[in-house]
């Protein structure tokens, strides 16, 4: 599948500078592309003790990400997957190491150890102080000594970064990235593999299956497991880790490794919160993409027994919104649905007139039906007579409940009755329509005033205007004429209804969709509607 | 494919709950699952314009990202790519609304406009004042005055927002929400379509091919269009935003639609500020995933022009890490590469004592090529004894350019000589081998113990312990018999190269992806080349 890069050869000198774009000063890099990929902290004064990690690009935000006050000085960045040259981490080391020296993070991969360890050779050649401390927290691979380095290693750079932020020396820091190494533990797993830049896509995982135990490097997982939803997986992955997991209060970080969706990284949040696998999960750092195998649909998780100490470090802030923070798991706190949702029921009142005027509507719509659908097959599903009719049948029914003697009531209940009976656009449409009447009612305007205030409020939220073919056409000329009486309404009505079967470009509505030629020569149904409403309270007045 | 959730019915909820377990009491929801799914400020005391958004999910981080002091006081979500119900916003409404009202911010699609627009009419039925904006910025589709809602929403979210928050009325909040809508110009462009939860995906992009113009619910661009790379792709974006781009300094929204990588998205935003299609576009917010399509693998670029209060508005900082900031657009930062990079060439000296004996250990290697060669062949690709010659040979014509007479700059230079000329994880863990030798001679070890530094050096940075069926089984024993004399090292070097033979499960290295029977009876090629090298130095001694 395609990318959106320019090379493979290019790809990670352009992220970076794009990364360096939005930097705002707090980072430079090293004069060196392409071979030597250093990004560095540029308010740093080598005052304390730099801790510089990279390795192989592709895991982004990691590490460029984290270069910032609290966590790496510098970052060393390789090709994508591909450890950086002995050079390249010199340079990063040599660039921010003072007489307090430097630690190094490696993440367990024989590139890496080879590559920062000869670095640390040279350097210290230059008397330099170099500390290395190698991550290999993923425990897929039991029997392998040679455990690899993964998500884990963020607690490294967050613990050793806030502790040389803190001003310890060489060797604090590096102890405490020692104890970090050795107590923490992750896993991963993925549905899918991931698209390196230039090479075709391996499709490994059959559907209904994930793999188990993966590295953040493409390859596969050590077991091809069942996947039976997001709760099923992160109860087996908290089973793997649990003995690994140590006692006591612990941090759980959880990784997107790339292609996860955000919806399906927070139910995974949610699945690892309520778990009681591990018992005293009581902080989560994520979930966010932090270490990532480019766009791997997968996730992983790392668990920190944390002291105290430990605790206050990973909570430090820092300037990097790559870094989630560490935050407590807490249980959602609900608020009751607020008063209100419910209308009120509109007392009953009875107005033999307003009853026979309401009556005389529905009728319309009921003898209509069959007319009505006829024209929307021609540009819809042919289903406008029966809508309105239900609902006129409805609201029919509905009268003896209705405040026939306080029209600004009565058009909010029609309006409540229409919403509560009408299904579809039009009649939400109809609802908000003699909502916004009853409203204006009941603010002092006149009943056709009201009316035209409820076809604004129709066209703002329908956002249809006179052409496009809807029942605007009908009903805004029927309430311009209203004031002449409703014979006046019901021509402006016919007239413009009639007027609709010459729109041949619908731009509102399910008719926008169709051909001009089935709509030529058909007046729109909506339209139509409003017309023998009118005539018809035109006939009898 | 699989996705990690547990069904498509609770998806949203689970991970709205998922949200709430990391938001430190900052959010809470309304108790409305599953139909009613409002997430608030618990901060928010009505005493300002409350700001609500929404609309169907899968668009994350929008909109419960986005909810906090600043920006949205409530987001309404749907299902995923289907509007919330009516009840739902009013929920919202009712919630967050106080004396000063509330501004609706909906994304113009049908749907969200007829659900927002009916619980608005409800909300005001109560005496609330609710403004409503629609956001139409998508440019995709010239000949559509119903321009789709996109992600230039988040302008509208964090102006408002910033605004509402300094204590503007909803007029003025409406009105600064509305010049936005009528400023901002968006469009995207994807090689993928997106995964919708319970569907099977469309592959609809052929191959070389993207869609430009699409939507955030997985409809078809406007126009398929040749990939050409990155920067092409930007290229084309901005020629279609500038018509609509607007006069004077400009912010551009760089939003990944779900599933570009990071890689990616850093490298469209290099091509974004470098591009001069679009003149002044000043500041930049993103890359980041802000307004997703699920799973897309796309972007979008929102083109805002800004007054300098507009700038502030979308300057002011806030606490939720989805708004990734405002940012000027910057020139990356370059320092010089450090001094250091390349070694001091040591002064030559001469000492024929030890230049016969450096001689002679490239001797032994010249002379066992093909043995070592046979015996890698058995564990690995054959090449140990052509390696070590290699290496050998350039040594061995370097002898008249080495500081003989200083064995503390000696083991140094031969260890650059050797990280210099020898390829593989060989060559680097005998260069950390002398360089390591050479720092301990030189802070005063004694020869022995300065080959046990360097030693202990390599098993650090490889790994490999004694029994690991590498050269350190023999190089270990012959070191601690060293002192005895070269002719008891030689006989360690031995006798621990000939128990390789027996070590059938290789712990390290790359013998350690092959399987037993080919290992067994065969010395490790390093353990032999160490006992030779052993053996004829004590020859001759």
């Amino acid at each position: 599948m395609a990318q959106f890069i320019n090379s493979k050869e290019t790809l990670v000198t352009e992220a970076i500078d794009g990364v360096l774009r939005g930097a705002r000063g707090r980072l430079a890099r090293l004069d060196g592309f392409p071979h030597i990929k250093v990004v560095m902290r540029t308010d740093w004064d080598k005052s304390k003790v730099a801790v510089v990690s990279g390795g192989g690009s592709g895991h982004e935000p990691a590490h460029v990400g984290y270069v910032g006050q609290g966590m790496l000085t510098a970052a060393v960045c390789g090709d994508v997957f591909a450890s950086p040259s002995v050079d390249a981490v010199l340079a990063g080391i040599l660039a921010v190491s003072g007489p307090a020296g430097c630690l190094l993070v490696v993440k367990n991969y024989t590139g890496d150890r080879l590559n920062f360890g000869l670095a640390a050779e040279r350097a210290r050649a230059y008397g330099i102080k170099v500390a290395m401390v190698i991550v290999d927290d993923d425990i897929a691979l039991p029997d392998l000594p040679q455990a690899r380095g993964v998500a884990g290693t963020l607690f490294v750079h967050k613990i050793a970064g806030a502790l040389a932020e803190a001003g310890a020396d060489l060797e604090a820091v590096t102890a405490a990235a020692k104890q970090v190494v050795r107590d923490v533990a992750s896993i991963g797993m993925s549905l899918d593999t991931c698209t390196v830049p230039g090479s075709p896509k391996e499709a490994r995982i059959a559907a209904g299956k994930a793999e188990l135990g993966l590295g953040i490097h493409g390859e596969s997982g050590v077991e091809l497991v069942d996947f039976m939803g997001a709760r099923a997986a992160m109860a087996l992955v908290l089973e793997r880790l649990k003995p690994h997991a140590g006692q006591g209060p612990k941090v759980a970080l959880l990784n997107n490794l790339g292609g996860a969706t955000p919806l399906e990284m927070a139910v995974l949040a949610e699945e690892l919160a309520k778990s009681d696998v591990i018992p005293d999960i009581q902080y989560m750092v994520g979930p966010a993409a932090m270490m990532t195998s480019l766009d791997m649909r997968g996730f992983s998780v790392s668990v920190l027994p944390v002291k105290e100490a430990d605790l206050a470090l990973l909570q430090t802030t820092v300037p990097m919104l790559d870094w989630p923070g560490c935050l407590s798991i807490d249980t959602p706190e609900v608020q009751p649905i607020p008063d209100g949702l419910t209308p009120i029921k509109p007392i009953p009142s009875s107005d033999p007139e307003t009853a026979a005027l309401v009556a005389k509507c529905c009728g319309t719509f009921l003898e209509a039906e069959e007319t009505l659908n006829a024209l929307d097959a021609q540009s819809g599903d042919g289903d406008t007579g029966s809508t309105l009719a239900g609902a006129a049948r409805a609201l029919q029914s509905a009268i003896p409940q209705l405040p026939l003697a306080d029209h600004t009531q009565l058009y909010r209940a029609i309006g409540l009755e229409l919403s509560q009976t009408m299904g579809g656009s039009s009649g939400v449409l109809l609802a908000i329509f003699f909502s916004a009447v009853g409203d204006a009612a009941s603010s002092g305007q006149t009943n056709v005033e009201a009316l035209k205030t409820g076809l604004a409020r129709v066209q703002e939220v329908g956002g249809a205007s006179v052409g496009d073919r809807t029942m605007i056409d009908a009903l805004a000329p029927a309430l311009d004429a209203l004031s002449n009486g409703t014979a006046a309404a019901a021509v402006a009505a016919r007239q413009g209804a009639n007027g609709t079967a010459n729109i041949l470009r619908a731009k509102a509505g399910r008719a926008s969709y169709i051909s001009e030629d089935r709509l030529s020569g058909h007046n729109d149904p909506g339209a139509e509607a409003v017309a023998l409403l009118f005539e018809r309270l035109a006939r009898n007045s």
